[in-house]
């Protein structure tokens, strides 16, 4: 298959190089003046350096891509749609591989309803340096799917496949969007805390006052998933709290967030996590005190590494 | 005068140190295997070392008292209290010499109104080691008063003149709790903000987001404020926020805030800052999320820090 994979970060380097590694017909677009031309992996799923291609620019390509995979950061997406929009002209799929509530919208408006796949990563990748990137952690499958049901259940199980064989465990699901929303939960609770304390998850979760916290930014983000009827696998609050700290945290628990990174760097994906729930439920009319503060903190934070 | 100084941290050593000097009787009541012989002073007020006396338990106490200070922090208050209980028995007074709210409250719970002198410190001064303590800052006099107005002007006015003649400047003001609430406000939208982050007042205050947060904490504390009708010196928010940041921040910019030492050891005075606001206000059904949250923060840092 023919792959392009939209920005080179931790993900994007995972994704260039387990495919080309496959054999793929695969190629990274870039930034200006960061061509790479081999990716050096490490980690929990081993260890192989392979030569990849990359572009610097959209006119650079040539081929058409089966599936765009879209692994850019969140404040990054509306560039990224912006780079690769001429590409809604061919028949190429995009995938949105990113974390966090919006991108997957900004998609659809782009590329229309049955040309966006939707996929929940949830393995941890941290680039060590351009071009070598560690694995360190995988909570679970990556789940696509395509939440306006317009893709054929069959392609999107045999790409599932494509990639599994490529090494990166991968599984179809109908219901990706409610996968999507779990993770969006347990990044809103536990990135900006571990950010703003640099703690590791574990930390986070056995301080009784950080843990208040996050019960808080729960609470309200099910005020905002009541408001808009948002599919999830709980149906309250209660319910995902037990599953966050019993089955999701656990075999986190010794990570720090990669937002603590971010923060470091002046730039996190806050306004599509915390940020993102403020706004959604202000256009409802509805005030989160505790994630509008909390996200306010981060950028404070960031503001302070610059 | 015979002086009893409760506490003898970073003010307690101050007060104990310059009415030493100044030649009356005073003595530190200290906690056990802390005594001290001698205080080593440094910083705006000039550098010189002082013959103390110290004790460690209020029976080794062979004078009665004109003024007993308490200097202790907010969270030893009661403690404290309880420890110089017998002393109501007699005729000394007693002055509040803490930060925060609720310390002068229960001061006078235990010694009883036309007791207890009301005083508002705003110089910094940090213990470097015990018995070495340095001035960094002075915001204003020290002013003392009594709001219950049981105590005679010209004896607060003639105790004043002993404090400034020893090298404290000090002043009476009949208006001696508002001046007490000009510093709690200060100090609630300050202090929790310069621990969480470790920057000076002044990087708080010129960020935007923790500008926008402090506005937010200010916000709040007006709703205690008006709940209660403590008296102030400003008539709304709007005009307090305009002499917080045009006149008192500036000339403390570069300081950082005594809590940020406090949250590292583990323990601070959020209880009688942010925590009493929000205590406060739960009293009359108000909640303010803003400075609950900051104070969940502080006591998560503390709680970090252990």
């Amino acid at each position: 298959m023919n792959f392009l994979v939209v920005g080179v970060g931790a993900v994007g380097s995972v994704y260039l190089a387990f495919l080309s590694r496959a054999g793929h017909r695969a190629v990274g677009l870039v930034k200006k003046g960061r061509s790479l031309d081999r990716i050096k992996v490490e980690g929990i799923w081993g260890e192989f350096e392979q030569k990849v291609n990359t572009i610097d620019s959209i006119e650079g390509l040539d081929f058409e891509p089966d599936i765009v995979i879209l692994t850019v950061k969140s404040y990054d997406t509306d560039g990224a749609l912006e780079d690769i929009k001429s590409l809604k002209e061919g028949k190429s799929l995009l995938m949105v591989a990113q974390n966090g509530y919006g991108n997957y919208e900004k998609a659809v408006k782009v590329f229309g309803e049955g040309r966006v796949i939707l996929a929940r990563v949830i393995f941890g990748a941290k680039l060590l340096e351009w071009g070598l990137v560690r694995i360190t952690v995988c909570g679970d499958d990556v789940v696509i799917g395509d939440p306006s049901k317009n893709i054929q259940e069959a392609y999107l199980k045999e790409l599932s496949e494509v990639f599994s064989i490529s090494g990166i465990p991968t599984r179809y699901s109908p219901e990706v969007y409610k996968y999507l929303w779990d993770k969006i939960l347990y990044n809103c609770a536990l990135n900006p805390l571990g950010a703003l304390f640099e703690k590791t998850y574990g930390e986070i979760a056995s301080n009784p006052h950080t843990r208040n916290i996050m019960d808080g930014i729960i609470e309200e983000a099910f005020e905002v998933i009541k408001a808009y009827s948002i599919p999830t696998f709980w149906s309250s609050s209660e319910e995902y709290r037990k599953h966050f700290y019993e089955r999701l945290l656990p075999p986190t628990k010794d990570h720090y967030p990669s937002m603590l990174e971010d923060v470091k760097k002046g730039k996190t994906e806050i306004d599509a996590l915390n940020g993102a729930l403020v706004a959604l439920a202000k256009e409802k009319g509805i005030y989160l005190p505790l994630n509008d503060l909390i996200a306010k903190l981060i950028r404070a934070k960031e503001q302070f590494s610059r």
